[in-house]
């Protein structure tokens, strides 16, 4: 088995994330996105959309996506549950899961990927007006995130679950993305801060 | 229990198809979006992101998200298994559900919500070029599933999933997006011709 990880990117991040709180080590290699060895034939044929992170199996099996790859491992090791328990408290981690995703890290990732000179070469082409678009959305549900938040400790319920690692990935990204969190978010900040000091959160 | 729909919109048909798929009858009342009953304070209360479709439990739990409502009724009714069977083939559902979603049906809908006239008023601001930009990749994706499409009869294997509800989806909605499918992707229009023919595609 082998994860063809991808640095500092925010997707491959959220893998390393999982597989920390799991306790889960498995074989690394980096692919430098900067340098564009996610678009080599090599990798095209391990993932034809051409994206970190990428698991193999020792039969050759290639899984990407990384809450696919997550899925895999929870899978295999069930504890601790980071997708839910039972039907209910399943739906609702996939739903919060999906908003943070939707709503947030793919909407600073956009604000990002358009407006950012670093990303002139891998993001073709560039829409600076949907890059500024973005910017405003991604605090719309911080305030709607900070409200949930006053009642409860994590973002799906009263555990840590892979809607945690979403919304922490996408919170560290705004600062790249040059989107400030308002200080009057303090529920926001709180779990922020709590879900940063755990020790998964420098994977 | 109770399911807020969404007429023609593509997200909630994908739950409707799921639901045929699996022979669940859900009572269903219709949110009309063109006329923004989505953003009352009303349906709100249920979706703090306005979406829909939306899943009132009968203690007023809401799941919204298409995919965690999907996943609700899995574990309530795991015949026939639309989200796979085992640690890997769950995984591989996994992966080209995504795929289908973030390469596909939701590049479709954005060139559709950023360029039709009937639009304007829901998605705001309209930004014409990032419309413009996603036409090609949509077409990109149907390059990529043809190929795999050559070895297996369904998205993410051999038998009918989420994937396929997803694909399908989004391929019904090109026509008005105004994205056409090139005439050689045969496999594709093949697996077209297949899923459109289940009863659950009418739904």
């Amino acid at each position: 088995m082998k994860l063809y990880d991808g640095g500092k990117a925010p997707n491959p991040r959220r893998t390393r994330i999982f597989l920390a709180e799991k306790g889960i080590a498995v074989p690394t290699e980096q692919i430098d996105i900067m340098k564009q060895e996610h678009k080599t034939a090599e990798f095209t044929a391990r993932n034809p959309l051409q994206r970190v992170p990428v698991l193999v199996l020792d039969d050759g099996t290639c899984i990407s996506e990384s809450i696919a790859i997550c899925r895999y491992f929870e899978a295999l090791r069930p504890e601790p549950p980071l997708f839910g328990q039972g039907a209910l408290e399943a739906a609702m981690v996939e739903m919060w899961n999906r908003r943070a995703e939707l709503n947030f890290l793919f909407i600073v990732a956009h604000a990002f990927r358009h407006l950012h000179p670093a990303m002139k070469e891998l993001e073709v082409p560039q829409v600076p007006e949907w890059g500024e678009v973005n910017k405003p959305r991604a605090v719309d549900f911080l305030r709607i995130i900070d409200r949930e938040l006053a009642d409860r400790e994590f973002i799906a319920g009263d555990r840590y679950t892979v809607a945690d690692i979403t919304a922490m990935v996408g919170y560290d990204f705004l600062k790249v993305a040059k989107i400030a969190v308002p200080d009057e978010l303090t529920h926001v900040r709180r779990w922020h801060a709590a879900v940063s000091a755990r020790p998964s959160a420098s994977a």
